[in-house]
């Protein structure tokens, strides 16, 4: 089972990245799935103040480390996984699509290893020697346009895809829902009461004796089965039937 | 089987979305994952011009259709759904995690029916009458924070996470690892050649004499299988063993 402190075991490291807003992008993707460990990798300062785009991640930019070269940043590391949009580039690595990357990752995490995933420069990616420091690479796949040049994502989405996948199946990330009511379809007998009342309806209407091919009690059960009612909907129903019933007598 | 035509069935609908550079965004990683149909409900003009994050996806946005009201964007789509936060709203609508929502999504565009994902504005979402629109809504899973407001995504990372859900179990978007060679692992003919080179290498060394316990055929031969060595790399050690062994012994 995936635990908030196995996710604080895989660092983001951003090798080489230019633009501030996309480090912020980056931040923020983490804060949302609930990684902390981000790493820089630039020969010079950032300034990373600027990074407008980390709407919430202040707390993962402030703990940001920064490293002048990519041997220190994932010293720690036991395993090092880089991304690549692939392309032409001759691969030394076992190249792992992102969905089949993802357990093995989690689960030196959960062995209480340090795991780091590479992203590269927005213009050039990974070069050779940096990819050199991977066990394996991983790719997200994306669609191939014909006669295009082969896509590359925008760093910040490639980010949230990646942490996207490492969460989607455990219950870590978990849908926010405390005040969405669990829909509850109808039952059968409800269904029957509706049907049985709809019938009614139709006979005080004449609607029966004018189409009595659709109006066997099984048709219109059918057609009530049809509607799939969630259970709070039944009432609803019930009362509009019940008043349109009281009008025809009345 | 998804097919590229299915994916062209399913419209990503941004509602008073207000960031020229967010909607570029969007195109973008539409661009990446197949998709085509990209609808923008605003009741003022946006200028689109400006989305300098569009690199590559200027096809989406040129082919980008504008409506003045939301009923007008999805009057043609079979299934509406909506995307939210959660939070604190009181929800009258099923809700799905991403990953469950996904193959309904999937179904209706297969049925050669068309699909809506409707994305609010960067602050406020979606608003109820917006919601009232949408057979169900899915929320992408992420991290509550203890004490935190609840975490909402950016734009462009939310449209990305949820379109390479739809196209990730499918082979529709595909790793273009064109160039890449498959990873052979050694076999054990080969391992076994290696072994008993290794073993001549540890005689002509004295190694063996100094270190017996460790140096039987058997511990040398767990010792290379422990080395999990791919087929290309087999060649590389054996030369580097010879080259030693020749070494020592001129």
């Amino acid at each position: 089972m995936l635990s908030e402190s196995d996710l604080s075991r895989i660092a983001v490291v951003l090798v080489r990245a230019r633009n501030p807003n996309n480090i912020g992008a980056v931040a923020r993707a983490m804060h949302d799935f609930g990684f902390s460990d981000l790493r820089i990798v630039n020969e010079y300062a950032m300034p990373l103040e600027g990074a407008r785009s980390a709407v919430d991640a202040s707390n993962v930019l402030q703990a940001a480390t920064t490293f002048a070269n990519l041997a220190e940043a994932v010293a720690d590391c036991t395993l090092v996984v880089g991304t690549t949009a692939v392309g032409e580039r001759d691969l030394h690595h076992p190249l792992f699509t992102l969905s089949d990357a993802a357990p093995k990752i989690l689960s030196t995490a959960n062995d209480q290893k340090k795991a780091a995933i590479l992203f590269g420069s927005e213009k050039t990616g990974l070069s050779n020697d940096e990819l050199s420091h991977c066990n394996f690479l991983l790719t997200i796949p994306m669609f191939q346009h014909a006669g295009a040049r082969h896509p590359s994502m925008n760093l910040g989405q490639a980010v949230a895809v990646c942490l996207y996948e490492l969460v989607r199946g455990s219950d870590v990330a978990r849908p926010l829902a405390h005040s969405a009511k669990p829909i509850e379809d109808a039952t059968a007998a409800e269904q029957e009461r509706l049907t049985a009342l709809l019938a009614e309806l139709l006979e005080a209407s004449e609607y029966t004796r004018h189409h009595p091919a659709n109006s066997t009690l099984a048709d219109l059960r059918r057609l009530v089965l049809r509607l799939r009612l969630t259970r709070a909907d039944v009432p609803v129903w019930m009362g509009i039937l019940r008043q349109t019933l009281w009008k025809l007598r009345n």
